[in-house]
């Protein structure tokens, strides 16, 4: 990869470049075949919460959600990296409670939630968040109902050895397609193992969600038709992926069912795009080289727009992500963020 | 530049490189030789508060320090980017009492503060920060005491085409020895005029002021004791320069008198070091292209490392901002920063 020819982003303080951005796009079919990308569509990408799609379809194939009643607004938390907001929190709870698992159990801690909001009621009243309140929560909650649904000890279901995280593995490496061994693992944030792969294995995991949702019913594998369940979970409850005023939210909000979208930290995204008349299921992945987040929903936008995906007026409700305000402390517009790149044919 | 041999940090998680980052480094001599480098040290950097000590600069000749009897801390606040720490508010506030102006006159907005802690406190009190909040407070107040001192109106004193602002562009362009229509303006965060020019003068700036106070007082030119009083009062205020906990105070409390060093918004970093037995007075200005203030920390202490400034007690003093401590929610060392360049002598 040429990393002069790589630059996504521009962003400029009057006429000057503040700082350049360098992104990398893949897009895939459902058989994960490269329609079109920029950058390194095959960069060694750290997926993190954009692969929790992945890891809730190894929950699933635990027969957990069956056991304990989980139903598709859990699956969607468990999908999501929330904001932290009392409807997060009480749903993690109750996840919890349906699979006997408590609190106490969790391995993953807590920290400032992303919600600003959120944030400060939190301080007003010198609140100290436990796991519970992580972004990851859902995630945790569902590998708690998982490691008894297989009969595994709860102790240590966060780490690489255990029963469940090598079923996880299984799960990641099938799903995207990748042999086991050529996936790095490192421990994410709300410390469980989280996969790196090349982008366009990112892309194909959402093509296959998307495609999924495509297939008529009765003709689902095992696999594709929990696939379709997640699909089906995270745009139905867009707000439990993420939060109020969030990206992930308000871009399934605005696509209405016509695609599933999620961030992962260090500015991964993934979108898989069900198929329409005379087009299959697709999906786009996206890592900034920098993970600057503010780039990376303004490079998504600009890709949706690239491919023509869904109506201007559905991409219009993106706008405050596509060409962010840059604003100073007393609302002087400074500079703008200029997207370079056009996606390239394969 | 070839971007490539540009990578200046690699951001690790487990084996797999999360991030890189793209930096920029100029050495310079008092004369403004080049004397090392890596990636383009003519970039043209936008220096933000770097650039505060030339500001500061075209205040002290204006005669207002003198006039209303602004000292050599208020000196140190006008170069800083503070933290809003109750010091930093009062003395912005006495200040402007000093120069006869109010914070009504200020025309910068208030922020959440630099300061967690302080950022918690104004939470819980409900507190909404003015313009006095500003972490570039500092200099607002003493471009209003410029105003006055010229006999200029205080309105629009932030203005390009302000008396004041005028005789600001005239001192950057000097005192950084590039000529005038070579620069490029913009707006600051603070609603201020910001320059950009290449890296290396950014350099020059500093090394003219840390040569200033190597220079024999009786031998100074009326600019070089400016320069000299602006190293004398950021070397004794460090607290004042930045705050509790900050990079820019933590550097030049560990380096005692040295050395003089100034962050700017979007991760660029200038520091003037002053000459010793056969070295004469240097400067170090980095940018890093993605405005990653981390890295962009790290970047600066692997600099000083590799011209081997100080003493190694010294510079483990910013060990925490060097090698910062990649940890997740429970602790758990998840990754670290490598810095991968080294420094061409040119």
């Amino acid at each position: 990869m040429n990393r002069e020819q790589a630059i996504a982003a521009i962003v400029y303080r009057g006429n000057s470049v503040e700082n350049s951005h360098i992104a990398h796009v893949a897009v895939v079919d459902a058989q994960g075949r490269l329609l079109s990308g920029f950058g390194d569509s095959s960069r060694m990408t750290l997926a993190r919460s954009a692969a929790k799609p992945a890891q809730a379809l190894a929950v699933m194939e635990t027969g957990a959600l069956e056991q304990f009643g989980l139903d598709d607004a859990d699956l969607a938390l468990m999908c999501g990296s929330h904001s932290s907001e009392t409807r997060h929190i009480q749903r993690a709870l109750s996840m919890l409670a349906k699979a006997g698992a408590s609190e106490a159990d969790m391995r993953c801690g807590g920290h400032p939630p992303i919600s600003d909001e959120v944030y400060r009621a939190w301080i007003k009243s010198d609140f100290v968040p436990g796991p519970v309140c992580s972004n990851c929560s859902g995630k945790h909650a569902g590998m708690l109902a998982a490691a008894k649904a297989l009969g595994a000890t709860l102790e240590g279901y966060h780490l690489p050895a255990h029963t469940l995280q090598q079923r996880v593995m299984q799960t990641v490496a099938e799903v995207c397609e990748v042999s086991g061994d050529a996936i790095q693992w490192a421990t994410d944030g709300c410390n469980l193992p989280t996969p790196a792969f090349a982008l366009d294995r990112l892309a194909l995991l959402y093509a296959k969600i998307a495609s999924a949702a495509d297939t008529d019913e009765n003709a689902r594998s095992p696999r594709d038709a929990e696939l379709a369940r997640i699909y089906r979970a995270m745009t139905s409850y867009p707000e439990l992926v993420a939060g109020e005023g969030r990206f992930c939210t308000a871009l399934m909000k605005a696509f209405n069912g016509q695609l599933v979208g999620k961030v992962g930290a260090d500015a991964s995204y993934a979108i898989g795009i069900r198929g329409v008349t005379d087009q299959q299921a697709r999906a786009i992945a996206v890592k900034v080289e920098d993970g600057n987040q503010t780039v990376l929903y303004a490079v998504v936008c600009e890709v949706l727009m690239q491919l023509n995906i869904g109506t201007v007026a559905q991409r219009a409700q993106l706008s405050a992500w596509h060409h962010p305000p840059m604003l100073n402390t007393v609302k002087v517009q400074t500079g703008r963020i200029e997207l370079t790149f056009s996606l390239a044919p394969i």
